[in-house]
């Protein structure tokens, strides 16, 4: 777990925030290259995006939009590499489907179809794969979005790890929603869905065979529903993002970087499960660099908060909703967080990896 | 490689077409059920499309057609596989850019824009990775079309063989196209754009370390603009198919199955570069079940035939088209082949594993 800079008296040193190795100095990809943090960040900023150079992938979206006729369209992709396949509270099925559904809903778009590609390990057991395809199949009607061409691909025992899958999707653009990551304005507020780390908690629980008195079970969840509501409210979200790997922090610091702007946070005001916190003292992971499959940040113009915020609460997955912070025209870059000791400290990227092979 | 059984005095056996064990004999996935052939699809037909279906699905097709406001659009996603990542005359990036605008192509389509998800084996060599996402742009480039939106996830050292893509891609249907695989008739002629077995052969030559007297390269290649040729000869396509793994046979078979048809082919009409021949002959196999990754079968109207021989033959890619065969009314669901000693055989599809991650 990377070290966060503590503040002294309310002093920070921006300097302080992880630069991490710069890419040329890796001859090898590393586990951290896929931690949604800043090691992430650093090998699509330097290797993929000057290879694929053009505006859409440059907006580091979720999804890219695409004119069709008089219409727009969202297009994004995901591939799904979690482990284990089951977990508590879901499997890699149903995460597949829900997050590109999310990436399609952090776009502001109405989820239409969906590709489903396949990398099976010689030897997975045919239950299983019949266990994930049901489950991707409950999901997708939940959301009403179908499922609508395929691949499949089978390698040799030892060659991967079970099951892959790479669910890309489409979705339709309702006019005059414009979201995107370089929107955000100082004043805007900085609005989170629910109670973070649950997924990643989750997860490392099966993973390491730690039992906790109170199950910790995925949020994974589709989110398309919830933005819906909030579009209906007649808000008129600048940016919406959910925090899956490298969790809030990593998300709110990538959007922080690309609008040019700062971001000031009330740690009070983030809802954290006392579970959740307990699990992520006695493991020693900040809780904002864990990754969630169920919850969403909105950030919204500061007249438009209450009204945001009313939206989020009345849907089921948004109860716990709250207003975290907001968004500073100093600091630009950085995002900052009044502690609940009172003090101010850096919150950063999530800089080396934490728990790979989260989603 | 499966036995293809033999006409005596010009009779076949239509029973002797191969019939694997049913797909719930199976408790694991083998290599076979990602071989293009019949195990593939049994299990696509068994287990997945139970699970999803739908009516995009159901047509088996190598894309989905989406209606999206006063258009059409196609939709489709490939993952690729291929071991080794470079191999003569081409690369995973090259393949996979390739790949996936040809699954457009063979939907009539014209290709607009694609995803990229990588999936990286820790332990990559960075160099390699840069090598990949080089390619892919450069094939991307010569297409014209834009990749705008991705995905990276990295898995544990060996959990992975270094480095899996997945490509999926939107497209633009011409108004009045009409590409279905059900929708072959008697008396229709069935065109082939090229010699065969090319990409196989330089898979297989690589991997095993075969030298032959001239060496073998994959024939990968866009597809797109023979399509966009076709089509602009005032052709009317009814069906397009591109015949990767499991070969001609195995994509002319599926055709004839889902259509309700039979073909009959002459093989002397087929184009088989000598050296490819001469491989398969020292190797055992049918050049019918061998992948390629820039060839194109059409099957079109009987009276647009020399027109549509022209078309292809006017293109770079599709100097040795030729007329391989029609579409029949007997003998339906299955493909006979006159042979070059004058019998006729069933030409079935693959049935085992050739070769696999050829793709």
């Amino acid at each position: 777990m990377p070290s966060t800079p503590q503040s002294q008296n309310g002093h920070v040193s921006l300097l302080s925030a992880s630069c991490p190795t710069p890419l040329a100095e890796y001859a090898e990809i590393v586990l951290a290259h896929g931690s949604g943090g800043r090691m992430s960040q650093r090998l699509i900023r330097e290797a993929i995006l000057p290879g694929f150079s053009n505006e859409s992938l440059a907006a580091l979206h979720d999804g890219a939009i695409i004119g069709c006729g008089n219409g727009r369209l969202a297009f994004t992709t995901d591939s799904y590499v979690v482990s284990p396949l089951f977990f508590p509270g879901g499997d890699i099925g149903e995460l597949a489907v829900n997050g590109t559904v999310n990436d399609l809903a952090m776009c502001g778009a109405r989820p239409l179809c969906l590709s489903v590609g396949f990398i099976l390990e010689e030897g997975l057991p045919m239950a299983d794969f019949r266990r994930v395809i049901a489950s991707m199949r409950r999901a997708a009607d939940a959301v009403g979005v179908s499922l609508v061409t395929g691949d499949t691909k089978v390698v040799d025992r030892g060659k991967a790890d079970r099951l892959f899958v790479n669910v890309s999707g489409l979705g339709i653009m309702p006019d005059g929603v414009e979201i995107d990551p370089r929107r955000a304005q100082p004043g805007d507020a900085v609005l989170l869905s629910g109670a973070i780390g649950a997924h990643g908690i989750a997860i490392l629980s099966v993973r390491e065979g730690l039992e906790f008195e109170c199950p910790i079970v995925s949020d994974t969840a589709p989110l398309n529903g919830m933005v819906a509501a909030l579009l209906a409210s007649g808000c008129h979200p600048r940016i919406l993002r959910d925090p899956t790997r490298g969790g809030v922090a990593s998300a709110l610091t990538e959007i922080a970087e690309s609008a040019g702007v700062g971001m000031l946070l009330d740690e009070t005001a983030i809802p954290v499960d006392e579970a959740v916190r307990g699990a992520c003292e006695i493991l020693g992971l900040d809780p904002l660099h864990v990754a969630n499959e169920g919850k969403m940040i909105a950030i919204v113009p500061a007249a438009e908060a209450p009204r945001a915020l009313e939206a989020l609460r009345g849907h089921p997955l948004g109860r716990q909703a709250a207003i975290i912070g907001e968004v500073t025209s100093g600091h630009s870059g950085f995002v900052m967080m009044r502690t609940h000791v009172g003090g101010t400290r850096v919150v950063d990227m999530l800089s080396g990896e934490q728990l790979p092979r989260i989603c």
